[in-house]
């Protein structure tokens, strides 16, 4: 590939106290309890149907959304294979090996992979992209494949992929056509990369060009109701989305509405966007499209400046699960999907690739720590869909449109469950998040006790980090290596840290910080160390005014975690309290807490006392009480009882 | 009638600057729209048939809720009634009596009247009191044929509602049903008061009686659908309402959780509640009966304690358009219905009626110029359903699950369109809200330019007020009497006034506050005057802490007028503005702003301004820049543009 690379994940080990049991009850508890549930949904008896040419009638019903089931399957064996790379697992190989041989089983002779269509309308194939998901589906594949292959080395899943991957590209490569949900193109990327087949590439290139087109097929194709294919409500669904009031074509949801190279704002449904944005970002790197580069770069801009959470959460409604408008970002009814953190933590990453700047690894950094670990809990069998920064502890205010779909705590599986295994593959493959190597340079992207071998200016390099973050701010790195390299080291300077103290062999450097960098070049001999002091006091964050939701407000930040009141730790109602600007915090690690956490503890001023029972009262000089407060990260809420939740608090707002 | 009497309304005259104007309109503007609605909606057209003894298919459809559309048309009878009281219209004479032609005509011989169940399910009569309405529609009927009766002194109406109504009481005199929507309950004590027929008192005290029983007959309506009557989609909404998630009966929506003298909090639906709170205050009025008078004393407590906007506004939920739980009281989804405003200032009129306590004139006068006022337009054509204390101006936050029922700005006709005619009918009997006689008692309760002749103490006297009120702090009360009377004058005291001045001919009088009353027992001779000096300073209210949607914020409040802050007056984000404890405020009348308003001009901190494009960065001091803010009356909100808008300001939290 070009640009910066990934080293090859065989060769990352994470091995911390914050990463490592995260991934080891993903690669266990997600990964059986996703496969549970995709058994308990009937997903796999219809491949096994579809493998054996049972008719569509037979199928085990899903509500009618069997056209896009495949994609958690696939999702699932994705995940599975990056487990795989890591443990022996028989029981989970011969999972993996089973339903690789329902997909062999269920897959058409020209290559075509969709059960639903293959047996409830086999003529309507491709007829319907704008919602009826093969491309997306085709997508996970795809990737499933590529990890699949890495991982084990065998090719019968990748065969699989290239095969259905080569029907797509007979189909698709004059144009004519795009995926209704993106995912395809940045799969097609990576197959791309695993094959060296130009083909794929081109075809993820023009799928993005396709869009925005005048006469979008997208609207032709939303004349009529293909009763067929869904139900009168999904249609309508997709309707109401994709046009106007007035009956006019928005395209707005799907990212049809200009010319991908014509955009600049991030609208729409956002994990849509989000691997859009990814592919985007590949594609130009990859090609050297600057234009494409420079588009993708714009939008980020757009969205970081004006429409993502605190956490990195994006999209602010329901409604399109996606972005609204400017600085709309209400916290009590936060969408903020968990697979728009998944696609953003992607798209971060292949920005990262394409340009080396250090403000792409910042944000994937919130967003893992923040957004993405929310979606999941501490034991890795529940899951949240949306991501609320605020709750009441009592009712989501969103109950009435669907209680199954915003709960209070954490559920297991989702009407559509593409959040679980989605967090269980990118939880899976973190190792692959961590560096990037380019020619001479090695670049560290996020801080976790790890190693990494890989070739670095012609030579094979092992690099190791030791360090306790996010809770401790010293990160070491340590250089082995059979003979001395003249190399690069490009550890990333969070953008939270204003005073980081850096030191080679215990001597301090005071580099600058390029594109969010520092560069370190120098001949590195085996056993040099470089120490990161990167100090981590309580932060207390506000946004832009135009930003109403936190209007009055700030957030407690500890380096990248962002954290939350919860009733279950403080007294008083969390609205009642509000934190001084000269405020001072304790910090004080609880290896017994929420699977072992620094809790935040502050003065705050108790606001309001009830003196009687009068519900209205003539405003009275506020108590001025000095509580204490005690805030723990924002991903572990919801872990204990339903309770109270704030992450934006009240900020007492004159400077006394 | 037992209790404080009303005046008989053809003798009070309501004649001032607020009010004449807004009954001017209701008299015409207000009863001229929805008479039209009426008839484009198939309402009158429906019940033309039904007279005409045409099929129920061949009926106009309204969405299969003709069962009800009834109650609109009679609502509308009693509002053009009080107005036909002020003023000659033949246009409207004519009107009023061809609907009531067209209701004798679908009267049924035994005195039956609903011409929904008459042509469609003539046997299903009375089979189905959970949601079918009849009973509601009955009491409305009556309540139009009282105002009908005591306007034109006519009995064309009269007698079909005793007609009806002696068909009710042969049905339901033994117990054995209740109606799902009270509302005959205070009907049946009106027809009592207006004919003197002791069975239709008895009627209601059996209605409230039957509440509440372990074998609800509500519960055992719900055991099927009945495709007949109503659609799957009305019977699945009252089954969600009505019961448990597990199945079990609740009844707590209609209020038949408890019988109704163990009641003790508002719970259900906010206009079922105040109907029947109203209807147990009149028959315990009417019967003497205590236990009834604290039951609905303590509700009233609860209520005013715990479950209600600072506007008089009852019901926080859209879902059951009713009360939830203690202090939830959102403000930007507050459903806060316009007919539970009318249904709170009939309750609270009837406590009135029942204590002589000024606690409920002053829930009265909260209600009015506030929740109520809200519900009109100024030009007394357009109407809200839901009165949210909060606007972004953009967007109401329940959109998504209506367009028509939460709009930005008032809409002239709803679904259910029960709003309009109800607020008619309210404010077209303002004036029966003003005074209240007992013996040789004359309470003052609400203050507007106005006269009432009436008898006290065995004398016929008229007394005047003159007043700008709600704009001005001064009252005259003046007595004229053909001979000296020995009478108590009693002018209520409200509770937001802390120094009130009173005197009596010129001369300062110092009285106790007895009940939220002056008492003023005196022999008063012709021309005698009263002069209350009740002073309204800007006034800054806070809420009960537990009450978290106003934490940290307070309410700007003038005499009895709720302020609110609109986009449209004020430069800045509402958000970004707080309001010192020591604030000062100017006020100014303008005669030419939202009919005539006084303004309220502040001084606010601006707290955030914006140094550059991030959308997150590490709290700053705050700019501390004070700015002008502008307030106008809550009631007044939405007659302009679409703008952001807010009734709860932050409060800065410091003392200094």
């Amino acid at each position: 590939m070009a640009g910066k690379k990934t080293p090859n994940p065989e060769h990352v080990t994470v091995d911390d106290e914050f990463w490592s049991p995260r991934v080891r009850r993903t690669d266990t508890a997600t990964v059986d309890t996703v496969y549970r549930q995709l058994v308990e949904s009937g997903r796999l008896e219809n491949l096994r149907r579809a493998a054996k040419g049972i008719s569509g009638d037979e199928q085990v019903a899903l509500e009618n959304r069997m056209y896009r089931d495949e994609s958690d399957v696939y999702k699932w064996l994705e995940a599975a294979s990056y487990a795989l790379s890591r443990r022996s697992d028989p029981d989970l190989e011969s999972r993996v090996n089973y339903v690789i041989s329902l997909l062999e089983g269920a897959q058409r002779d020209d290559g075509y992979l969709n059960s639903y269509f293959s047996l409830h309308a086999p003529e309507d194939r491709w007829t319907r992209l704008t919602y009826m998901h093969e491309l997306y589906s085709a997508g996970h594949l795809f990737e499933a494949a590529v990890a699949h292959h890495e991982a084990t080395g065998e090719s019968r899943l990748l065969d699989v992929a290239t095969e259905f991957a080569d029907h797509v590209v007979d189909i698709f490569a004059e144009g004519g056509g795009a995926p209704g949900h993106q995912e395809v193109e940045l799969a097609l990327v990576r197959l791309y990369r695993c094959t060296g087949q130009q083909r794929y590439l081109d075809l993820a290139r023009t799928f993005l060009d396709e869009r925005g087109r005048e006469d979008s097929r997208f609207a032709r194709e939303m004349v009529n109701p293909d009763a067929r294919l869904c139900t009168d409500e999904i249609y309508e669904e997709y309707r109401d989305l994709l046009f106007d009031e007035d009956g006019t074509y928005d395209g707005k949801y799907i990212q049809d509405h200009l010319p991908v190279r014509e955009q600049s704002t991030a609208v729409g449904h956002a994990v849509r966007a989000t691997y859009m944005y990814a592919a985007m970002a590949d594609v130009a790197t990859e090609t050297g499209d600057d234009d494409l580069a420079a588009t993708v770069e714009r939008i980020w801009s757009n969205t970081v400046r004006r429409r993502m959470y605190v956490t990195g959460g994006l999209g602010s409604s329901h409604e399109n699960e996606g972005f609204t408008s400017d600085y709309d970002l209400p916290n009590d009814t936060a969408y903020a999907e968990t697979c728009a953190a998944v696609g953003s933590v992607m798209w971060n990453h292949r920005m990262l690739q394409l340009t080396g700047e250090g403000k792409y690894g910042d944000l994937m950094e919130r967003t893992l720590y923040n957004a993405l670990l929310a979606g999941i809990s501490l034991d890795g069998t529940r899951f949240f869909y949306a991501n609320p920064l605020e709750s009441d502890g009592e009712k989501h205010p969103l109950e009435h449109v669907s209680k199954v779909r915003f709960p209070l705590q954490r559920g297991e599986w989702y009407d559509t469950p593409c959040c679980p295994p989605n967090v269980a593959r990118l939880l899976a493959s973190l190792g692959e998040y961590l560096y990037l190597v380019d020619g001479d340079e090695l670049s560290v992207e996020l801080y976790a006790g790890s190693s990494v071998r890989t070739t670095v200016a012609g030579s094979t390099v092992t690099v190791e980090q030791t360090t306790d973050y996010p809770w401790d701010r010293t990160v070491e790195i340590s250089v082995h290596t059979d003979t001395p390299v003249e190399m690069t080291l490009r550890p990333r300077i969070p953008a939270w840290c204003s005073d980081p103290t850096i030191a080679v062999e215990g001597e301090t450097v005071t580099p600058d910080v390029e594109r969010g960098h520092v560069e370190l070049r120098r001949t590195w001999r085996d056993g040099d160390k470089l120490t990161l002091d990167l100090p981590m006091p309580v932060r207390q964050v506000e946004a832009h005014p135009e930003m109403t939701a936190a209007a009055g407000r700030v957030v407690l930040q500890r380096g990248p975690v962002v954290y939350c009141l919860e009733g279950v730790d403080n007294d008083h109602s969390l609205e009642n309290v509000c934190l001084r600007a000269d405020a001072r915090f304790s910090t004080e690690y609880n290896p017994d807490l929420l699977g072992g956490t620094v809790v935040v503890r502050g003065e705050a001023t108790l606001t309001a006392t009830a003196d009687d029972e009068s519900l209205y009262r003539s405003r009275t000089s506020p108590a001025n009480e000095t509580v204490t407060v005690t805030a723990v990260p924002y991903y572990a809420w919801a872990n204990r009882d339903e309770t109270e939740m704030r992450v934006w608090m009240r900020a007492c707002d004159c400077t006394h």
